[in-house]
């Protein structure tokens, strides 16, 4: 349980990747710490495999090393794998930092194709699947479309709580939302597409 | 003259440089659009020389290439040179963009300092001089210490009430702020000091 004393100050801490093409070994993650979803504090950059199975440790290492760390509540994740199908495993990021995790997409996964895609790719792919699987999908209600999300340390109301104050315009939490348009416009030359 | 309709929600590009070693040839600048101080809606990146001449050219292809263009009321750099010594012509860029140039700067520009480092260092001292000291410096008073800034398209009322608008805390208008935090973090891993 997460006492979020001055909820609209609270600070939040959200990770989005950078656009890749497969041929590219490596891509940056890029974290965005912000008070509520208002002001700016922090960006940080960190660098992931394309497929890779490190985003998880990447993660944790951007989260436990960054000075802001003790002032991070919740980290907010755009979906559940960064870079293709490094896929995050949030459980151990909240054991290991000791901060709730939760994490946000748009369109509802698709289960089965992920499946058979990782069994196309990947000798490891039930470690992968296994990861991805962990934990209760939810369906949340907007005035938009509904979001899909997955939250450990945080009971609904408290991830329902902080997704709400975090949402300016849209569907999107502010840090996930800016995490992307840096991403994307440092990738890019010119930002693009939603979180 | 330029009319500030819906002021709080006017759209403003704030440019900084990312950190760099003098050993680097080149280095990114880093482009913000904001509406008024308050919402990120689009990251733009460029590259630039360190200790070159093309800053100006490169910021005009930022202006006039985003599809944000239209919307661009104001510009704001961070001091008139990007990369070291990468003098910015903000007349030119008024000129050619037809959008008007505010540069900001913390601590007085020492001018007596800037020319005999470009005299030691350019063959083409005179020009870079002359693009540095072209127009007016003004001193504005905040709350906090003075800024100095440089202004071309606008009056000394307008060019104060951008500033107003955009600044949220401290002296540094958001456009710049996030411009340098965004910089600083994709360059170094995490964001560190102030515009």
């Amino acid at each position: 349980m997460v006492c979020f004393r001055m909820k609209q100050q609270i600070r939040l801490l959200g990770i989005d990747d950078s656009p890749f093409e497969f041929k590219d070994e490596s891509t940056s993650i890029v974290g965005v710490v912000m008070r509520g979803g208002e002001y700016l504090e922090c960006v940080l950059r960190g660098e992931i495999l394309v497929d890779g199975t490190n985003a998880t440790n990447v993660c944790k290492n951007m989260i436990n090393k960054t000075r802001h760390k003790d002032q991070i509540r919740v980290v907010l994740l755009d979906g559940v794998a960064l870079g293709g199908f490094n896929v995050v495993d949030i459980q151990e990021i909240f054991e290991d930092t000791g901060i709730p995790v939760i994490t946000i997409t748009r369109d509802k996964p698709d289960f089965e194709k992920i499946k058979s895609a990782l069994e196309k790719k990947f000798d490891d792919w039930k470690t992968r699947w296994n990861i991805i699987t962990k934990g209760e999908l939810h369906e949340i209600k907007t005035s938009h479309n509904p979001i899909y999300v997955k939250y450990v340390g945080l009971n609904d109301n408290e991830a329902k709580e902080i997704i709400n104050i975090s949402t300016i315009r849209g569907v999107v939490p502010e840090p996930i939302r800016i995490a992307h348009l840096i991403a994307s416009g440092m990738s890019r030359g010119e930002s693009y597409g939603k979180a």
